[in-house]
């Protein structure tokens, strides 16, 4: 790490810090929320519900709520129940992803399909949809309601466009950008949009949190497909190489592919298309992808869109403390640790 | 079969074409509806979808919420959507059902974990679940809403407290009338009880018709659950056995279990206790069962709460041509072949 990277990066935790202390108040509203609505006369949801919110990283979904609920100056409460709603809608996501994916660790984890079963995290997937869904009535907004549903529509569709076989991996990116605004960006899109709504914000303004979640959106799922194949992760201990293992076909190769000699090419093809590979070939995937210089290159496609995601914030809302805040967490999304 | 039941059973097949035929323009609204909106930008989601409603059956819990809507003399549009909505929720609990089970058919059709995966039925469940939520909103009823989110949460609660150990079989039938009630007699109440919502209907009709389903649902899963014994069944190259090899404690069990003598309790205990069983136990399973007439008996408490459904609908609505099909349909649930 140069010493520059050092200095960005306490600046983006604390950008991080930040978020979290000007949220907190209302994010210990929203854990006691779900702590009480995954209680259940079937014990077992409550724990694999848990342990699953638990796993599922640093909660950057209902925080993005719970802030832009801030950056609107709202003042009721429906907010802490749509930022619990964003929760359990990323958490059925989490616990049926598991299952199709066969993952066995999440983040260092045992997942819940690893610990209690298929059926158990299915189940309490379904379950946690429900509690969303009921969660979204309490905020008594049709709009609201609409974008929401239309959410788990669009994120369930997302993920079937991914299980189609690829075909071409040289045409593949526009498929592959409409699969990350589906099954990624359209939940971060909604839960910045949506407080706007509760707070009957200006039309220009609703539009613009939405904006400003969909490109954040993106680029997170840019930069987490550019983690999979970083050798910065592997040496912190992460997991890499899951993307490749499954056959899916991300960012980081597509780019590598663009530039490979014919060899290389034929390697991907193989790998990819025809589904031929074994986990030892990961580690020649990680090395073409490093060559081309192609995990850069998806980090600079990133920055792209964290920047029309600022622009969208500049367009709509005056400086403020929450406003420079909610464009702190830009960078850090960017910059997690390559 | 005897004579008697022979005539019965004319009567009572009657009893559902008359139901299809006094529901069955709206019924092709729905069906046009339901064809719609599996349309998606995944062919894969339309496919699945439509294999799976063509595969689930007479499509019962639909046609009960059109024609509870006209015995509310419900004037508007609503209902078409409420049913197609009602039957998504169904379908989506069929595809998670029969991944969860390891189905590889239903009513002798493959199911779609058997023809597509696992990956695809979770996903085209969460899809549907996803679109029949978009399907309430266009009610704009919070009533409804609030019944049908419920509905979906106690629907996976019911499905998660059957995956827990069954511990004692003497003391499992209170348990075990909760889990059906949640998994299957919900829903049924839930689509019976919208349309007298949507159509402003007095307190004790909503009430009544809620009653009506709630109960004819038990009975409907009470009969599923001795038809599962049924060697007539059988002859009819019908599925059985099913429950037995999955460890599913049901009531002629339950019931075959009270009058056996310590030899077969033995053998309860160590099949679905301790889940010590092998394909061929059915047999013997299905024997004991026959030998204390627990089928009949499990239709004799069937039978008990379509006549709790009668009283439900008399007690509320004048007799009328709807009236007496819905009271019919009653027959036909607990008259299917044994």
């Amino acid at each position: 790490m140069t010493k520059t990277n050092i200095v960005n990066n306490i600046q983006l935790s604390s950008a991080l810090d930040l978020l979290r202390d000007v949220i907190q108040p209302d994010m210990l509203k929203v854990d006691k929320l779900v702590q009480d609505l995954t209680v259940s006369k079937a014990k077992l949801i409550h724990e694999v519900g848990l342990h699953t919110i638990k796993s599922g990283g640093k909660r950057l979904r209902p925080m993005l709520t719970l802030a832009c609920a801030k950056l609107c100056n709202y003042t009721g409460e429906s907010h802490i129940d749509l930022a619990a709603c964003v929760e359990f809608f990323h958490t059925a996501t989490l616990l049926h992803d598991d299952v199709i994916d066969k993952s066995n660790l999440r983040r260092g984890n045992p997942t819940a399909n690893n610990l209690w079963g298929n059926r158990e995290s299915i189940l309490v997937g379904d379950y946690l949809l429900g509690k969303a869904f009921q969660l979204i009535g309490r905020a008594k907004s049709l709009r609201v309601y609409e974008v929401l549903a239309n959410a788990s529509v669009v994120i369930s569709e997302g993920e079937v466009l991914q299980l189609a076989k690829v075909q071409d991996i040289d045409n593949f990116e526009p498929y592959y950008m409409q699969i990350i605004k589906a099954k990624t960006a359209e939940l971060f899109a909604s839960a910045c949009e949506v407080p706007a709504i509760i707070s009957d914000s200006a039309e220009s303004k609703i539009l613009a949190l939405r904006e400003y979640g969909m490109n954040l959106g993106i680029a997170f799922q840019l930069v987490d497909d550019a983690l999979d194949y970083s050798a910065k992760q592997e040496k912190l201990g992460k997991a890499v190489g899951d993307d490749f293992r499954e056959g899916k076909l991300t960012m980081p190769v597509m780019l590598a592919y663009k530039k490979a000699n014919s060899d290389e090419k034929n390697f991907w093809h193989k790998k990819i298309i025809e589904n031929n590979r074994s986990d030892d070939d990961f580690k020649v995937a990680q090395k073409l992808v490093e060559k081309y210089g192609a995990i850069e290159a998806t980090i600079k496609k990133a920055t792209y869109y964290t920047q029309l995601a600022k622009k969208a914030l500049d367009n709509s809302f005056p400086d403020s403390f929450v406003k420079n805040i909610l464009t702190d967490v830009l960078g850090f999304v960017v910059a997690r640790e390559f």
